[in-house]
């Protein structure tokens, strides 16, 4: 193989200088574990659902686990996204009466993902998702798969809810028990810089900083930022990238889709930067579907980030109620289209003069979710609450008449089941639009994930591009790996992706 | 900056061991132009378009150029590709009346590359395309611009059609205007594995092997192939990376997207392979658009490769004729939309029963284009001639019946300037599918281009995703560089893409 004859390459005469080329992140070359700073079983690069269900694992097995964020907050984007996961094959849906298969989920997935999607990478999600579960509830997680969900994109109900409205609720008692644990170190605002190869290829560790202090108000981060004290983390077994994706890198967004403006909202938390990535990349990592930026169609423009208001638009208004274009009083979208097509058409409606989509539910609807998805928007005022449908329009100076009209032919679709824009009437447990009070809110799309990253294998190796096998030593699992969602990830599979391939990861690392 | 900060890295008391890991492409470090086996200004890598472009500018500045190709034949995939380019606000257009302006080429290359297209360097297309054709005809090139053609997804004639049917055209006369200058050294089978870069960063070389045997019989010749002998070129002002698209990759190609198989015939000559892309990224290049791959729909899936039909099909029959599905008889598509769509129509109609459709024009579609279009696949019976539509779709198992009411069909729409399904009538010149003979093709998408590559400035500097800025000492023009065609790139803008760059590069190496 090239790669390995190229390791074997001898410059005549001339000293090798210098470390990695100041235009790369390059990679540190060492030849033992001698002089790390200190030296572990396994270093994993963030806290979120990937890095903790992955330490958990290693911590099983006895190894020694050094767990890093370069955040002062642990646990990533996973702490402030949903905590809703999609399931498939959970024993629950047999119990409830619902119809769902290996078939059934990767049609849905790859529907929205454009058939782009790696199935075999699909396929362990599907046959792990329940191991998932049990390692979730293992660790002192609330896991109710009593009521199973459904959401946009999704063609059964398969989605588990847990008893908050974020993934705090996972993420937090996972950090609670690792903390515990005598094998493992959990450090904060440490971060890697690169990773640290030997003369054979493997990642023996990382190059890093403690200290760290995030800077959002840098243009960027990953570049700008010289804080912190340098170190060196060896990893005898290996290194896993559990780095989350980019939907807060404002220049790398931009280099791939030219119209997200750097002043655009993202759902993410701010260290949702692209910097581990490049350093995978810099090691001959294999870049896949980096050109797929997703956007979160069930936000509210009248909230920063991913805001309060989310869960109730998508579970209540959008399962529920209906989407219109306060121009028209008219839906333009089935509400329960996929995130792609979602985002496209509302783009179309809020146009150059943010003329923002209105979503709306009734009393049913908001008596069908989860009480806590209605209660804090409705404090905040993010989502507001009428009596009548008059007022409802007045508010969003939306034509009454049209509104009403809407409204009479919407519900006459879910009586008759057959809906003009495709709406799967069938999930609506013929709710209409017709008991007050009624909810209104906002909604518009806002970047929330980066579909592209690192090629791995079903065990989470991370794919080299110069030899098409896995680097040694390098697993990777979540938001900073491609392939499962193809072009457009379905809500709730991204969480359960996280998991699911920290787990395996943490077994095969 | 990190980058910088890290350049000054020291590992305590460890000697650096090895060269580039065996897990990536790596970079070769040095600090002198002492021990290269050669020293130039200037190392091109790749002898397609960009690659002679640039060499031509390098030669006219008295720089020192090594001009190299992996493959024995000199030229790359610009030898067999068309030779049609868009030439938007080539001075013809204004004699021939034709309305067109930076504004409506940069909408239509849009409008096919989903808005994601960099148009900045679409403005570079647009401010220095006629500077191309002048430097064309300035190496002997012939450029007739007198008459304008227009392509699918192009809203104004500004194509220019040279007098045979492929891009050897111009390559052949630059690589003889090269040949003889005394300033530029050329060599075949000539290998890059490699960069060189030196302690600051910059690129200063690279690491090659000479006498090297491209072997399309491997399943990844840049991963497999050992042959050749190992050598160092210095390159004191830069290297220019012109090494072309990825579409003969098959394992690259099929990880963007798991549906293309890896039997999937393309239109590129053997030699397109990610192996130069891939030593970039390995630098810290950026990556740009790398998920989104082209398909060809004007192919015939009766000859191999990009074929002999190829240029008939588009501009005779999608043109000034119609395609329809031998199923039903009718048409499903926009003979001239733009390849996107047109290709997913045409992945539906073709099935999994190989259900290909088929091309159909008449004696006026023949005669409105050059005759060398016709002449060779009908010869080979690519195409095939007949004097009734009765035969013709007796030949292609078309209903009779169908056939002709699709075509009364077309001809009225011809006539009333108006198509169901869009076609912009007023392009084909009142042509109906009328005067016998009558010309048939089947037809189908092939893999062609890769739109995805590394990032680029207006300069065709490389730039690196590590500080955002260029790296040193190398540029990149073409097909292995991303951006300027967004999701899909539209016909005949790829050349041009590639010249202008070239040339571009070479003007600021």
């Amino acid at each position: 193989m090239i790669a390995s004859r190229r390791n074997l390459l001898k410059l005549a005469g001339t000293a090798l200088v210098g470390t990695a080329a100041s235009t790369a992140f390059g990679a540190v070359q060492r030849s033992s574990f001698k002089n790390f700073d200190e030296t572990y079983d396994v270093v994993i690069v963030g806290t979120g659902f990937a890095g903790l269900t992955c330490a958990l694992r290693c911590s099983e097995r006895k190894l020694k686990v050094l767990l890093i964020d370069k955040m002062t907050v642990l646990g990533g984007n996973s702490l402030i996204c949903g905590d809703n996961f999609a399931c498939p094959g959970n024993p629950n849906q047999a119990k409830l009466g619902v119809k769902d298969s290996r078939d059934i989920f990767l049609k849905d997935c790859l529907t929205d993902g454009l058939g782009i999607n790696h199935t075999e990478l699909l396929d362990v999600i599907v046959n792990r998702c329940n191991d998932v579960v049990a390692l979730l509830r293992k660790y002192g997680c609330v896991v109710d798969d009593a009521h199973l969900g459904i959401s946009s994109g999704h063609s059964a109900a398969r989605i588990i809810e847990s008893t908050t409205s974020d993934g705090s609720c996972y993420i937090l008692p996972m950090l609670e028990a690792l903390k515990k644990m005598p094998n493992v170190t959990i450090r904060n605002r440490t971060k890697m810089d690169r990773f640290v190869v030997d003369e054979s290829g493997r990642v023996v560790g990382i190059a890093a900083r403690t200290d760290y202090k995030f800077d959002s108000k840098l243009a960027s981060d990953d570049v700008e930022n010289q804080s912190g004290k340098k170190v060196l983390y060896g990893a005898t077994r290996g290194v896993m990238l559990a780095a989350g994706g980019f939907s807060r890198d404002t220049w790398y967004r931009k280099v791939q889709d030219p119209r997200v403006p750097t002043t655009m909202d993202s759902t993410n938390q701010p260290g949702a930067t692209a910097g581990a990535l490049c350093a995978a990349l810099d090691i001959g990592a294999t870049p896949v579907h980096l050109s797929w930026l997703q956007f979160l169609p069930s936000c509210n423009p009248d909230e920063p980030g991913y805001g309060i208001s989310a869960n109730f638009i998508e579970h209540a208004c959008y399962r529920y109620g209906i989407i219109v274009n306060p121009k028209t009083g008219k839906r333009f979208i089935n509400e329960l289209a996929g995130r792609l097509p979602k985002t496209e058409a509302m783009f179309e409606v809020i146009g150059n003069d943010e003329n923002y989509p209105v979503a709306i539910g009734d009393a049913d609807a908001a008596a069908a979710v989860n009480p806590a998805f209605l209660k804090a928007p409705l404090e905040k005022k993010t989502v507001k609450v009428f009596q009548t449908i008059d007022e409802l329009a007045d508010a969003f100076k939306i034509d009454r008449a049209a509104l009403k009209a809407t409204i009479d032919s919407y519900n006459a679709a879910v009586k008759s089941g057959k809906d003009e824009l495709g709406k799967p009437m069938d999930v609506t447990k013929g709710i209409q639009i017709a008991k007050p009070p009624f909810y209104a809110g906002r909604v518009c799309p806002k970047i929330h994930h980066t579909m592209g990253g690192v090629l791995i294998s079903e065990k989470g190796e991370v794919i080299s591009m110069a030899t098409h096998k896995p680097i040694p030593g390098l697993f990777a699992g979540g938001e900073v790996t491609g392939g499962v969602h193809g072009a457009s990830r379905l809500g709730t599979v991204g969480i359960i992706d996280a998991l699911t391939f920290g787990m395996v990861a943490g077994e095969n690392i």
